[in-house]
């Protein structure tokens, strides 16, 4: 079978592949829509290591073609949404956390797609735990706002549930790409009062006011702590969603002593975080810094497609670019790693 | 001066009374808006005891005309917004608890007004430690919306709160009087999915669309857990903001394990909370059944108001009957014991 | 193979049954220990239903004599010990919870020895998940307190995370039986300062003391819920470990405003769980009723193990009759439903 | 009257002062026993800006010598410990937070002693909010005990609460000068299993064992981090109450997913905080680091003496130097400074 993938090391391009075949809990899936996603970028250029013929890609609603014999849930035929993160539920980790995205041997560990087996740019793919991890994509759901839960919409109200948002928090989004924007609309739904947005490409601040963002404040404005602390004081909670490591210096500076600051942005080829001490309290703030990736499994999807058929959020709206075909999939891709001005996010239906 | 309240019990008129002074951590106000509460009804027919010659009512915007010698924030002039709930910030019973309403004494000590001191329902009323009990009322919040935090918006997202709500949540709101409905609105903007809201009166089934229930069931059509169960099989999470402590009973059989009944009913007169022991699994069941009245304090206002202000909610839409002028108090109370089927809330502007 | 259990309701007696075998995910395990539980005597006694033919018993340690192709982390021959609670980990109602005790299908779904499927009084019994729902007997673990983690500690220190024990918190804890007892050790290890338990019988008052308990209070000398008044004044926390429904006012009694109260008791045969409505202040106290069994999982027993290792609890201390061989499991059997005064817990050591 | 304080930076001895005045909330109080603590030495070297004629100490047991005249629960007379932390209840700050420490101006507001006002090193001194905030010293309670509670106890057990210890959590703490000692004895109070201890000095290695440390690790045996790594393996929760910000490097190293990193060690002089990226996932590891200081009020010593009653821990025991009268107070304030390598801690007994 094809897929789209990494030759090698910035050297991406069409791979021919065995179709992977379903252990007893697992799937094989065709896809519907994928789309590619910043990572995917990071990791064509060597972030992930030096991989060679890696399929790559993880965000994906699919077809089931193939079940194991002990999948219980789910069918041949059956169209599903794929969290991207997909545990071995059956391992210890799993049992510590709330996240459910522990794993026993290494950080990430249930990151699956890509980092540890051939992702989902593929004609097609295989899914571990396939009664945990895929869920059933409803009549109702737009299939661009199903797209966007598998990881944008996970990761960016991932954030949102690390700063423990509280009634009338003022949340500050710094970042507001398609994990920033989720952030933004999580905040607002997670009970935030003001929401201030950090950002500046002008089809990314219509979507942050319409998701929820009361104020939007640019770097070419001038210092973004000292524009926030003008416009509302020091604040409860900073969500990173963009940025790079300096970005942490700038939450400091804005969060009240007790807030939090939750973090979701990759920070892809930083060598050290570091902040200066005082703005910490020397250790004494009482501010949490926190974050990281988001949870796995078909029952987080099914929570955050709950939202959308109540109509409290639309993710699909950031898909702005759409391709037709699975060919298509190396054009997405390719404009994903330019990353135009007007880009939100670009996605390719295969077959619906 | 002159108070509406309770001449004994059944019995409600105006009182002449002392003037209040503040001592060094209080303030003396004059009402700008109040609105009459089921609970003050409940009073006046002897609920909470057969006080005499007591003034009524605690639900109030006013201006401040005394502070006293400790009080560092506020001066006369000052408009504000008054939490119902006022704690003795100094008593150790607040340090215990997140909920700020604990008290040294008494269950529901830090509630005072009515209860343990004359109410708003004057030409000036007291409060006590106001630096932390009152909130400056911002120029741009509507003066409804501003009455509406001090109780009803307070109590029903203290529901919320309590009710743990999680993105994604499935959530039945029983009662649709102002709690209910401010039930309602919380649930969505602390990331329920689905909400189901348990009613009958049209402007009360339109306001709780309005506010976020994607689903509306009547005791009318049949029995209400049967409906239930038919919409959406158990569900996450129950609020109970109405009705008998029958109610408990269906809301324990559509709860699923590990789920949260919440509770801001106040049971007028009921004498015994029973439910059938099987539906609570015999003890095994790991539903939680919490409830109680709302946080004090001006910072919860202000909290509030932040979600006012960001345009979340407007939980003044509920004053569907407005009176002018000091003396329509009276009628306001009448009108609130009466409770015609068209009526969600009333409210008196004094002086604006 | 040979099992001891339930032929039909009152009788019990010694089953012939086929040897289970172990499915892909599973393991097959002969008892090295195993020790009744007053659940098994209820359900003999028709509680859970008219079983017939069902082999009783779901507290154990084991050998594995074999696992299924998926299993990974155990192979005939290793020592474990079954938490008595064995989730099926890949289904969807695991992954809302943290306490790891949800079940898509019904309450308690996850507790699956004698209520699903035949229990571990048998020569050979089938354990689903094994990966999951396994943990491996340390060499330097007394045999007695392994046992005692799969069912009593679990459910004793369930209790203590439920009622949320904070540093100097002080704790009731209603009855000494094995679960009361552990719920005061686990009182003492989670930050409690004053533990009241009650109870009578000298054996266990003695236990309860070494496990913590700071006060013992009997119902011989009076109404329990005045005497602890007299002692601590109302308290912050409460749990339910043995007496009847009745047990639930003398803890509303003595619940301060904001408390929690835990129950871990299973209310065999209560038809009607009711209180006074004042005592739950008419639904104002904001006090907590939660409880439930306990949660499943070998990283559960895990934990509790490492407790023990570190020396900060031994519950086998609590295993005060012991029996020596399979045929033995009868008289183990009856003596638990028998319970004479002096016993705490029986066990039976099959092949050491 | 006369106290002990910085001179000027560098230059400490005795000041002559004016006594304090009670204001209407506040008490005034004379010294019963006080302890000299690292931050008092930090302060005296100018570590928190050029105070001059500024009197040290935040320790300290007292006797009431007035109060103001809205004191409502102590009378001149009453022995009490002082909380450290004196927040102001009234202040709006307070109600945001259940940490208690939160204030409207400043990082670490609440702690007014030496920082804003005159410290505990005099013949009197000042306690603002003195319901709030002071403690009854019960009779039953050792002073030495008691005097620990004030910073020490209070601050390692905060480490425990942000570090959220569950049972059977492995626990590192670094660091076992006084308040790494309390978090060890925190860390077993609060249901850690293994208590890993990193730390040399004999008698505070001897002290923690007792407090519940299962192990000892020293850097004099090779790199701390390796060591830990070859003992247990990663572990979920590390507590700083040591070293350098490099510590923030070893215990990421050894920390796992979704494990908590929790600092209560003052940074003194520190620049910058820094770790290799890679260590925090690139930001995607999902450890929590946070940190700060206690928790203020009255209601906390009271719990923590709660602790000491039901003999769970007695922290008094840290303290291995005794000094007795007023005048002593320099030699024990020189000896900390000095930190000879037997010393724990020194405190002082004044009039007993």
């Amino acid at each position: 079978m094809k897929g789209f993938g990494m030759i090698s090391v910035n050297n991406v391009g069409w791979i021919e592949k065995e179709k992977p075949e379903a252990g007893p809990l697992d799937a094989v899936l065709r896809p519907i829509a994928v789309a590619p996603c910043s990572s995917d970028v990071h990791v064509s250029h060597g972030g992930a290591g030096p991989f060679e013929n890696r399929i790559l890609g993880h965000e994906s609603v699919g077809e089931i073609v193939e079940v194991g014999s002990g999948v219980k849930n789910f069918k041949p035929g059956d169209r599903v949404i794929v969290n991207c993160v997909t545990p071995d539920w059956n391992a210890y980790g799993i049992q510590d956390v709330r996240a459910n995205n522990a794993h026993d041997i290494a950080m990430m560990g249930s990151f699956k797609f890509v980092i540890a087996k051939d992702g989902v740019f593929a004609e097609y793919y295989h899914v571990n735990n396939a009664d945990a991890n895929l869920c059933k994509l409803p009549d109702d759901v737009d299939l661009a706002d199903a797209l966007m839960t598998t990881d944008m919409m996970s990761t960016g109200f991932h954030a949102v549930e690390n700063a423990k948002v509280q009634f009338g928090d003022t949340v500050v989004v710094f970042g507001i790409g398609p994990v920033g924007l989720m952030a933004v609309a999580g905040s607002a739904l997670a009970g935030a009062g003001r929401i201030i947005a950090v950002g500046t490409r002008p089809n990314c601040v219509e979507l942050a006011k319409e998701y929820g963002a009361t104020d939007i404040v640019s770097y070419k404005e001038g210092d973004v702590a000292d524009q926030i602390l003008a416009l509302s004081g020091q604040v409860e909670k900073c969500i990173i969603a963009g940025g790079t490591t300096d970005t942490i210096n700038q939450a400091l500076r804005i969060t009240k002593a007790n807030g939090i600051i939750s973090n979701v942005n990759f920070f892809d080829g930083a060598e050290t975080i570091h902040f200066p001490a005082p703005l910490w309290g020397l250790g004494m703030s009482n501010i949490t810094i926190t974050g990281g990736f988001c949870p796995g499994g078909g029952r987080r999807i099914e929570r955050l497609i709950s939202l959308i058929r109540a109509n409290r959020v639309h993710p699909g709206k950031m898909l702005n670019v759409r391709f037709d075909g699975f060919e298509k999939i190396e054009d997405a891709f390719r404009l994903m790693d330019e990353k135009p001005r007007d880009l939100i996010k670009p996605y390719v239906v295969i077959d619906w």
